[in-house]
Protein backbone atom coordinates (compact mmCIF):
# COMPACT_ATOMS: atom_id res chain seq x y z
CA UNK A 1 0.00 0.00 0.00
CA UNK A 2 1.59 3.36 -1.04
CA UNK A 3 1.35 5.85 1.37
CA UNK A 4 1.88 9.28 -0.85
CA UNK A 5 -0.78 11.87 -1.64
CA UNK A 6 -0.91 12.86 -5.36
CA UNK A 7 0.41 16.40 -5.82
CA UNK A 8 -1.54 18.27 -8.78
CA UNK A 9 0.78 20.91 -9.09
CA UNK A 10 3.57 18.71 -9.37
CA UNK A 11 1.65 16.02 -11.35
CA UNK A 12 0.79 18.78 -13.89
CA UNK A 13 4.35 19.75 -14.50
CA UNK A 14 4.98 16.52 -16.15
CA UNK A 15 3.12 17.52 -18.59
CA UNK A 16 2.70 20.77 -20.87
CA UNK A 17 1.01 19.68 -23.96
CA UNK A 18 -2.79 20.20 -24.36
CA UNK A 19 -5.87 17.76 -24.85
CA UNK A 20 -4.20 15.35 -23.08
CA UNK A 21 -5.79 13.38 -20.30
CA UNK A 22 -3.66 11.90 -17.78
CA UNK A 23 -4.58 9.68 -15.66
CA UNK A 24 -3.42 10.46 -11.54
CA UNK A 25 -5.61 8.39 -9.97
CA UNK A 26 -8.99 5.57 -9.60
CA UNK A 27 -11.37 4.98 -7.20
CA UNK A 28 -15.18 3.07 -7.32
CA UNK A 29 -14.57 1.97 -10.89
CA UNK A 30 -13.77 6.51 -11.58
CA UNK A 31 -10.21 7.42 -12.70
CA UNK A 32 -8.80 11.02 -11.74
CA UNK A 33 -7.70 12.69 -14.61
CA UNK A 34 -5.90 15.70 -15.04
CA UNK A 35 -5.59 17.82 -18.63
CA UNK A 36 -3.89 21.10 -19.90
CA UNK A 37 -6.92 22.72 -22.24
CA UNK A 38 -6.17 25.86 -24.96
CA UNK A 39 -8.26 26.83 -27.37
CA UNK A 40 -11.77 25.17 -28.29
CA UNK A 41 -12.03 21.17 -28.55
CA UNK A 42 -14.78 19.47 -30.44
CA UNK A 43 -18.38 19.20 -29.48
CA UNK A 44 -18.92 15.92 -28.06
CA UNK A 45 -21.42 13.86 -25.58
CA UNK A 46 -20.48 10.82 -23.71
CA UNK A 47 -23.25 8.49 -23.92
CA UNK A 48 -23.02 6.70 -20.17
CA UNK A 49 -20.93 9.12 -18.22
CA UNK A 50 -21.36 12.05 -16.62
CA UNK A 51 -17.92 13.84 -16.72
CA UNK A 52 -16.86 16.15 -13.65
CA UNK A 53 -14.46 18.95 -14.46
CA UNK A 54 -13.27 20.67 -11.57
CA UNK A 55 -10.68 23.27 -12.56
CA UNK A 56 -7.19 24.05 -10.53
CA UNK A 57 -6.58 27.03 -12.94
CA UNK A 58 -7.71 29.55 -15.48
CA UNK A 59 -11.34 29.57 -17.09
CA UNK A 60 -12.95 27.20 -19.06
CA UNK A 61 -16.73 27.73 -20.61
CA UNK A 62 -18.64 24.44 -21.57
CA UNK A 63 -20.56 24.66 -24.39
CA UNK A 64 -24.34 22.80 -23.94
CA UNK A 65 -27.52 23.12 -25.48
CA UNK A 66 -28.70 24.75 -22.99
CA UNK A 67 -26.18 27.42 -22.91
CA UNK A 68 -22.98 28.08 -21.33
CA UNK A 69 -21.35 27.43 -17.82
CA UNK A 70 -18.41 28.94 -16.94
CA UNK A 71 -15.73 27.73 -14.44
CA UNK A 72 -12.93 29.63 -12.22
CA UNK A 73 -10.41 28.09 -10.00
CA UNK A 74 -12.34 26.17 -7.50
CA UNK A 75 -15.05 25.74 -9.33
CA UNK A 76 -16.37 22.41 -10.57
CA UNK A 77 -19.41 21.39 -13.18
CA UNK A 78 -20.53 18.08 -13.66
CA UNK A 79 -21.94 17.53 -17.30
CA UNK A 80 -24.80 14.79 -17.38
CA UNK A 81 -24.57 11.42 -19.53
CA UNK A 82 -25.51 12.09 -23.23
CA UNK A 83 -25.40 16.25 -22.92
CA UNK A 84 -23.41 17.53 -25.75
CA UNK A 85 -20.99 19.61 -24.79
CA UNK A 86 -17.88 21.97 -25.89
CA UNK A 87 -14.80 22.95 -24.06
CA UNK A 88 -13.83 26.25 -24.47
CA UNK A 89 -10.37 27.70 -22.95
CA UNK A 90 -9.38 31.23 -24.31
CA UNK A 91 -6.29 30.90 -22.20
CA UNK A 92 -4.70 27.92 -20.71
CA UNK A 93 -6.77 26.18 -18.36
CA UNK A 94 -5.37 22.97 -16.11
CA UNK A 95 -8.69 21.32 -15.41
CA UNK A 96 -8.79 17.56 -12.75
CA UNK A 97 -11.67 15.65 -14.03
CA UNK A 98 -13.49 12.40 -12.64
CA UNK A 99 -15.15 9.75 -15.08
CA UNK A 100 -15.85 6.06 -15.21
CA UNK A 101 -13.05 3.81 -16.29
CA UNK A 102 -12.74 4.04 -19.71
CA UNK A 103 -14.08 7.09 -20.84
CA UNK A 104 -12.39 8.70 -24.21
CA UNK A 105 -12.24 12.25 -24.32
CA UNK A 106 -13.88 13.15 -27.80
CA UNK A 107 -17.04 10.99 -26.45
CA UNK A 108 -19.11 10.11 -29.91
CA UNK A 109 -17.13 12.72 -32.16
CA UNK A 110 -13.24 10.75 -32.34
CA UNK A 111 -10.80 12.72 -34.41
CA UNK A 112 -7.33 14.06 -34.53
CA UNK A 113 -7.74 14.62 -30.52
CA UNK A 114 -8.83 11.40 -29.37
CA UNK A 115 -6.52 10.11 -26.74
CA UNK A 116 -8.10 6.29 -26.88
CA UNK A 117 -5.17 5.09 -23.68
CA UNK A 118 -3.92 8.25 -21.64
CA UNK A 119 -1.24 8.02 -19.80
CA UNK A 120 -0.63 6.78 -16.49
CA UNK A 121 1.74 9.63 -14.61
CA UNK B 1 -30.84 21.93 -17.27
CA UNK B 2 -28.72 24.41 -14.40
CA UNK B 3 -25.65 26.47 -16.05
CA UNK B 4 -23.82 26.62 -12.53
CA UNK B 5 -20.96 25.56 -11.52
CA UNK B 6 -20.10 24.66 -8.17
CA UNK B 7 -17.97 27.07 -5.97
CA UNK B 8 -16.19 25.47 -3.46
CA UNK B 9 -15.38 28.59 -1.26
CA UNK B 10 -19.01 29.63 -1.47
CA UNK B 11 -20.30 26.42 -0.41
CA UNK B 12 -17.78 26.23 2.57
CA UNK B 13 -18.91 29.24 3.67
CA UNK B 14 -22.33 27.68 3.82
CA UNK B 15 -21.63 25.81 7.24
CA UNK B 16 -18.83 26.02 9.96
CA UNK B 17 -19.36 22.70 12.21
CA UNK B 18 -16.54 19.83 12.18
CA UNK B 19 -17.04 16.23 10.60
CA UNK B 20 -20.47 16.80 8.87
CA UNK B 21 -19.91 15.84 5.14
CA UNK B 22 -22.51 18.11 3.04
CA UNK B 23 -23.07 16.54 -0.53
CA UNK B 24 -22.81 19.25 -3.49
CA UNK B 25 -22.55 17.56 -6.48
CA UNK B 26 -22.92 13.56 -8.15
CA UNK B 27 -21.55 11.93 -10.68
CA UNK B 28 -21.54 8.06 -11.89
CA UNK B 29 -22.95 6.84 -8.74
CA UNK B 30 -20.66 9.01 -6.65
CA UNK B 31 -21.26 11.71 -4.14
CA UNK B 32 -19.24 15.15 -4.04
CA UNK B 33 -18.88 15.99 -0.26
CA UNK B 34 -17.04 19.19 1.32
CA UNK B 35 -16.47 18.85 5.05
CA UNK B 36 -14.47 20.70 7.64
CA UNK B 37 -12.69 18.55 9.61
CA UNK B 38 -11.22 19.33 12.93
CA UNK B 39 -9.35 16.82 15.39
CA UNK B 40 -9.38 13.25 15.17
CA UNK B 41 -11.94 11.18 14.32
CA UNK B 42 -12.65 7.30 14.76
CA UNK B 43 -10.74 4.91 12.84
CA UNK B 44 -13.12 3.04 10.45
CA UNK B 45 -13.02 1.47 6.80
CA UNK B 46 -16.12 1.28 4.55
CA UNK B 47 -15.81 -2.32 3.22
CA UNK B 48 -17.55 -1.64 -0.38
CA UNK B 49 -16.07 2.06 -0.84
CA UNK B 50 -12.51 3.58 -1.96
CA UNK B 51 -12.88 7.32 -0.62
CA UNK B 52 -11.21 9.95 -2.10
CA UNK B 53 -9.85 12.68 -0.09
CA UNK B 54 -8.24 16.15 -1.78
CA UNK B 55 -7.43 18.73 0.58
CA UNK B 56 -8.78 22.11 -0.20
CA UNK B 57 -6.78 23.98 2.84
CA UNK B 58 -5.30 22.74 5.65
CA UNK B 59 -3.24 19.81 6.57
CA UNK B 60 -5.08 16.18 6.74
CA UNK B 61 -2.92 13.01 7.99
CA UNK B 62 -5.02 10.00 7.30
CA UNK B 63 -3.41 7.15 10.03
CA UNK B 64 -3.60 3.66 8.07
CA UNK B 65 -2.45 0.16 8.81
CA UNK B 66 1.00 0.48 7.16
CA UNK B 67 1.44 3.89 8.69
CA UNK B 68 0.49 7.43 7.50
CA UNK B 69 -0.41 9.71 4.54
CA UNK B 70 -0.08 13.57 5.11
CA UNK B 71 -1.86 15.41 2.23
CA UNK B 72 -1.81 19.44 2.13
CA UNK B 73 -3.83 21.83 0.01
CA UNK B 74 -3.98 20.62 -3.64
CA UNK B 75 -3.04 16.84 -2.95
CA UNK B 76 -5.21 14.27 -3.06
CA UNK B 77 -5.53 10.10 -1.69
CA UNK B 78 -7.69 7.78 -2.12
CA UNK B 79 -8.39 4.93 0.90
CA UNK B 80 -9.24 1.91 -0.61
CA UNK B 81 -12.24 0.28 0.31
CA UNK B 82 -11.36 -2.35 3.37
CA UNK B 83 -8.80 -0.30 4.93
CA UNK B 84 -8.89 1.20 8.28
CA UNK B 85 -8.10 5.10 8.15
CA UNK B 86 -7.88 8.05 11.36
CA UNK B 87 -8.24 10.99 10.39
CA UNK B 88 -6.25 13.41 12.03
CA UNK B 89 -6.95 17.59 11.71
CA UNK B 90 -4.50 19.10 14.07
CA UNK B 91 -5.54 22.55 12.99
CA UNK B 92 -9.10 22.90 10.35
CA UNK B 93 -9.09 21.14 7.45
CA UNK B 94 -10.99 21.66 4.15
CA UNK B 95 -11.68 18.79 2.37
CA UNK B 96 -13.53 17.42 -0.93
CA UNK B 97 -14.75 14.06 -0.84
CA UNK B 98 -15.73 11.70 -3.26
CA UNK B 99 -17.41 8.32 -2.95
CA UNK B 100 -19.99 6.01 -3.63
CA UNK B 101 -24.00 7.60 -3.24
CA UNK B 102 -24.85 6.37 0.63
CA UNK B 103 -21.45 6.47 1.94
CA UNK B 104 -21.78 7.26 5.66
CA UNK B 105 -18.98 8.90 7.58
CA UNK B 106 -18.23 6.51 10.18
CA UNK B 107 -18.22 3.27 7.45
CA UNK B 108 -17.93 0.31 10.25
CA UNK B 109 -17.31 2.46 13.74
CA UNK B 110 -20.57 4.36 14.42
CA UNK B 111 -21.08 6.35 16.97
CA UNK B 112 -21.55 10.22 18.25
CA UNK B 113 -20.04 11.48 15.28
CA UNK B 114 -21.90 9.40 12.56
CA UNK B 115 -24.25 11.38 9.61
CA UNK B 116 -26.18 9.26 8.46
CA UNK B 117 -28.04 11.50 5.60
CA UNK B 118 -26.01 14.26 5.10
CA UNK B 119 -27.11 17.61 4.20
CA UNK B 120 -27.23 18.72 0.31
CA UNK B 121 -26.33 22.15 0.34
Amino acid sequence: MHLKAVNLEEKFSLFHEHWTPKVVGACNGQEVKLARLKGTFPKHAHADADELFLVVDGVLRLVVPDGEVTLGPGEFYVVPKGIPHQPIAEDEVKVMMIEPLGTVNTGDAPGALTVAEPEHI
